[in-house]
């Protein structure tokens, strides 16, 4: 059995969206069980789910604006430091939490703790690709600041979760520079280059520009927390522009524009799904000892049920473990 | 007049393209002058304006995989340096060239050079937003290491150009960050919102995320080259991934998609033309004694047209004379 501990309170729209997603996860896989911590009358009113499913009662949550390191210090009943704290203690074996991806880090790293040898644990999501296929990304945030050997490190956690987690035989690892010669970038871009091309047990595929992302061109991409999460937002922030933008220009050209939209509906919906990723699950913050999961503030059940099922994944590929084992042998 | 050195042998069609751009041009505004830099014969092939033009011979030029310093050292007589040595010798007052990004980044450095008081230059782009009124964005790439220092620089160069050659009030400056509360980021960033704060003639907004900046967030954002040029690319790969798959996901609706895509054809137009940016002329290398603008690889006549209009306000509002009048009052 996989014991998973949700903080029920967490997202735009806790606990609603959380329990019942719970509750249909809970249909569909019968090796999960879920703890969910939280106000117990709240999730009552939305729990139907009756068995492999607990509650943890707790008053006190981390808001959104709550300062991360402070909120986890400060609010110790909090239902997501107490979902963190479950893994802890062996009562669970990955926490999910859709609140404060600050507060959820802190507790990441001070609660879960991070694996023996890996110095920063990084935040990975899987992101669209045109072809369909997907790629991960890391780090995307969890660190401001990095080190060749933080980006060697995300390499190798990268590529053991394309393996493991989303079946990719062989990932391709690759650094995103800008440029695609070996000497392109900054100090950090050259060292880390170097130390990538050195170990054997990466597919290094060398530098890719930002440019490529999006076609496929690598399965894992590896780069720098501060540059990852202002590449994330730009793909996030440029897809809702013309997304918003082509609305607009369909609602602002009359009868004609509304027909062709109708028409097109079909396509648009292709598009749409290919851009919409929530179906590969939440970021995770990878590098801890247990899987630790950021799902999106704006959850809905379904993105609930999806990063579930790819914290079952993690749990049956046991890509922690693998990378526990990977990190202890690099460190003796 | 204003005297534009050009190099006509840059760019993905060349001379074509940047000859026929030229004779449109040179219809369009009767106080420019333009001196053509390249093969003499090929340039004639295309070359229908007679007035306020001329061709220096050369048969050297700058390939796109050249490398770009040793280029400028050892080809002395390529058209891109000869068109650069024209600014240095006061024969011309501006550069323009489609080729090698690098080679032309370091005509500007070593030949042109720096405006006193600039440690580095940065290269400026107008980019669009989604109400239409675009911002400006430095550095993008022309360095891959910045300090607090440069950045400060760039700040106050962009609110130059934004004021002066979009014609903005009273620019908004805004800085990429991963967040923005004012103790986001990395030292870089820390160090170089405390500069912009400081700095009372500038109109410093805070940090801005990359998420928000094809809103129109800002008029001018501020951020390092290696940042800068990830972002950049990422817009421009995001856009044209997502107007691909549109185009897939057309082609494979059958006659209904088909018919609805002509129906929509007028708002995707307008979609279009909104994240076309050739409008706003090419990146300038900012922070050189004259303008120094690179128009895109890939440029047709209307993008040289666009480029050379741009590089003729630059000139008219002498905004480089009022970057070199304000650096030299912050020197003393």
């Amino acid at each position: 059995m996989k014991r998973i501990a949700i903080d029920a309170m967490g997202g735009d729209h806790a606990p609603k969206a959380v329990v019942e997603g719970v509750n249909q996860a809970l249909a569909s896989y019968n090796d999960i069980e879920i703890i969910l911590y939280g106000d117990e009358t709240k999730i009552r009113e939305h729990l139907t789910a009756t068995e492999r499913v607990s509650i943890v009662h707790t008053d006190e949550k981390i808001n959104s604006d709550d300062e991360p390191a402070k909120a986890i210090r400060q609010k110790k009943q909090a239902s997501m430091v107490l979902a963190a704290k479950a893994v802890k203690d062996g009562e669970a074996d990955a926490v999910l939490s859709a609140g404060n991806t600050g507060a959820l880090l802190a507790a990441g790293l001070f609660v879960v703790g991070r694996i023996k040898g890996i110095d920063r644990p990084g935040l990975l999501s899987t992101l669209p690709s045109m072809g369909g296929q997907g790629f991960d990304m890391l780090d995307l945030g969890a660190n401001a600041e990095s080190t060749a050997k933080y980006l060697h490190q995300y390499a190798i956690l990268g590529s053991f979760y394309a393996k493991n987690v989303r079946g990719v035989a062989n990932p391709r690892i690759g650094l995103l520079n800008n440029g695609t010669e070996a000497s392109k970038g900054d100090p950090l871009r050259k060292e880390t280059y170097q130390l990538l091309s050195e170990d054997s047990t990466l597919n290094f595929i060398g530098n890719i520009e930002a440019r490529e992302l999006l076609n496929g061109v690598a399965d894992v991409v590896v780069t720098d927390g501060f540059t990852g999460n202002a590449v994330l937002k730009t793909v996030e922030g440029t897809a809702l522009s013309i997304m918003g933008q082509l609305k607009s220009s369909i609602n602002a050209g009359g009868l004609r524009a509304k027909l062709g939209a109708l028409l097109l509906k079909p396509s648009l919906m292709t598009l749409k799904q290919t851009l919409d990723y929530s179906d590969a699950g939440g970021a995770v913050l990878f590098g801890l000892k247990a899987p630790v999961v950021k799902a999106h503030g704006s959850s809905d059940a379904k993105s609930i049920v999806s990063t579930i099922r790819q914290i079952r994944t993690m749990l049956e590929t046991d890509v922690v473990g693998q990378s526990v084992q990977e990190f202890s042998r690099i460190e003796e």
